[in-house]
């Protein structure tokens, strides 16, 4: 996707790779939206610091981020294929890769599917170093490539829904820092945008960690799509002034059974706003996202988060620097959910690169839901 | 109410009168929650600024401060009563006050009673200096007292309606900063919990401007009353998981005629959240508050306010000084509203002096419910 530069409009992915240098490259997402910088990482461990210390986040980031992270763990070692050392690195890359964010499901499928092909290739008939150097990387580059492709499959499926003049809602981000690029909820807005429709975002801000001021609100100003940020307070006074037409978001997980929803908090809430305003509220996720295991939305264990993040703010201060600030009464507790689940008789339609279903439709569509990796 | 102070808990109201020095005597709520102290107006310009740059805000409190004004700039002039500059003075008193917060109903209410009744007692058989100053006064502590004796009607008639163990959300603040004493929304939890009832409160921190992390959480938390506070965005989560029992917020207009109420922006969010997972709303006013003149709430103007209240936040920093810091994506603009309007079809009972009405019985209790001044 596009990022303002001094010196015009640079074309960038989330995650990439370095071939030269063996060095994954990152976005650091934890300075945005106040300074745009790369981070370089130096070795497979590096790697998966940036995934556990959030320079990179969202499903596809992160799972693109492993799986260039196991290329590089690989790659650096050099070591003679199948040797003992060549499977004591493999165990040790792929075991410090999946444990970067335990409760992430992406990384895990990116290493799985690369593992068991790297396997295979080593018994069936082994390679060169050489050989397994290149193997490895094309791997990732495929996993990369495929999320790209299945994030442009979302955007081709949802497009349509957007018409000239529209007021599209959307909160926090599942936007293409989220993912490896034009992202999920995004996705229709990047294409429909980039064919020359002309329409208007509203960005929640996304308390408490104002992923949609800070992360969404940077990504639509650099592709110069139209947007305003307004306090979460404010989605359901705009839904009853008329001025939402749509609403769109992410997902962390779909419950594949009932299609009931799991996502930042907040999502449930304007849910219930465009239903009781007669909005259409869509979901748009890749494959991955769904869940054929839980019976209901009831299952999904909500994370609770460090009171911090509601007590305190950061963001840039007067001397330019980044800084954290106590923003509510010292002594108060706060209570900080990290997720909610939106039933899914409140969601209009899910946006998956397959098409875009009813919540009730997935279930029956299972052929046509799984992911190819 | 109460504010723990170093060396135990001191009773104060927010706005009161130093009679020796002529001071009004302002609870300085721009520093609050990080700072307590007084404010100690030397004259009524003072005074009016006071309101002006929000020393003071709430209903009740800028209310009780321009009256208080009013006998302030009377007293210090301490003019021949009667006399043109005993006039002049009078005018001039009382046009600074009420052009302290333009848009507010309060200030001017208390300055018409109190000019009327000095007007009166001018027009009629005069008095000395003394006793005019002693009379002016006598009326701004007699629409202290009032703001007093209403918020505790609201919390007579609220009361009962908290039951031991429940769980109560609030938006924004309608504390007792935001009037004398015990203020509005909180009336019925003070007079419950200092009945001994014990219940919890969830104060959702109210983006923007986060009245509730700051004030209405510190009230509570001076007060002894159990208290969380939450995201904005996560009180739709409670409220589906069966956390919250009621809902109370206060108003800054109900439309008589229908029942619509004008509160913070994300009370109609609120509101539609409760209405959906039938959870009782309560709105509490002093009679003020009720508007006879509009039709209904969509004629209520909505104000809009300075953008930079949702892309920088105030607060704390680490050396301990308050810091203003930006948190959204510098060139995003942003939309903020100050308020929205929730109609009376979402409204389970407006909670009022003369005690608790459905919004559609307001306009026939016309005679009960006409402030006495």
């Amino acid at each position: 996707m596009n990022v303002k530069m001094d010196t015009g409009v640079e074309a960038v992915r989330t995650v990439s790779y370095d071939p030269n240098l063996n060095k994954v490259v990152l976005i650091d997402q934890r300075d945005l939206p106040h300074s745009f910088h790369y981070r370089r990482t130096n070795d497979f461990r590096e790697t998966a610091e940036s995934i556990s210390d959030m320079t990179v986040r969202g499903a596809g980031a992160i799972g693109a981020t492993a799986a260039y992270g196991f290329a590089q763990g690989i790659r650096m070692a050099s070591l003679p294929v199948g040797s003992d050392a060549f499977r004591e690195n493999l165990e040790l890359v792929y075991r410090v890769l999946a444990s970067a964010r335990p409760t992430a499901v992406d990384p895990v499928n990116a290493l799985d599917w690369m593992k068991s092909l790297i396997e295979s290739k080593v018994d069936s008939n082994g390679c060169s170093v050489e050989e397994m150097n290149g193997f490895v990387l094309s791997l990732a580059q495929q996993f990369a490539d495929d999320d790209v492709e299945h994030c442009r499959q979302i955007g081709e499926h949802g497009a349509p829904l957007i018409t000239p003049g529209m007021n599209i809602l959307t909160h926090c981000n599942a936007g293409w820092l989220a993912f490896v690029d034009i992202g999920s909820a995004t996705a229709p807005m990047y294409t429909e945008w980039d064919a020359g429709t002309r329409f208007h975002v509203y960005c929640d801000e996304t308390r408490p960690r104002l992923q949609g001021a800070s992360l969404t609100a940077w990504e639509l100003y650099n592709h110069g799509v139209d947007h305003t940020i307004i306090p979460d307070n404010a989605a359901g006074h705009l839904m009853q002034l008329g001025k939402i037409d749509m609403v769109i978001t992410g997902s962390d997980r779909v419950v594949a059974k009932t299609g009931d929803v799991a996502n930042k908090i907040g999502t449930y809430t304007k849910a219930v706003l465009a239903h009781h305003n007669r909005i259409p509220f869509y979901v748009a996720i890749p494959l991955s996202t769904l869940d054929w295991n839980l019976e209901s939305g009831n299952q999904i264990p909500i994370e609770t988060r460090d009171q911090s993040e509601v007590t305190h703010m950061r963001g840039i201060n007067g001397s330019g620097d980044l800084d954290s600030i106590q923003v509510a009464n010292p002594g108060s507790p706060a209570a900080n959910y990290g997720f909610d689940v939106t039933p899914a008789e409140l969601i209009t339609g899910i946006i998956t690169p397959a098409g875009i279903f009813k919540p009730s439709e997935l279930w029956h569509n299972h052929s046509d839901l799984r992911p190819s990796h």
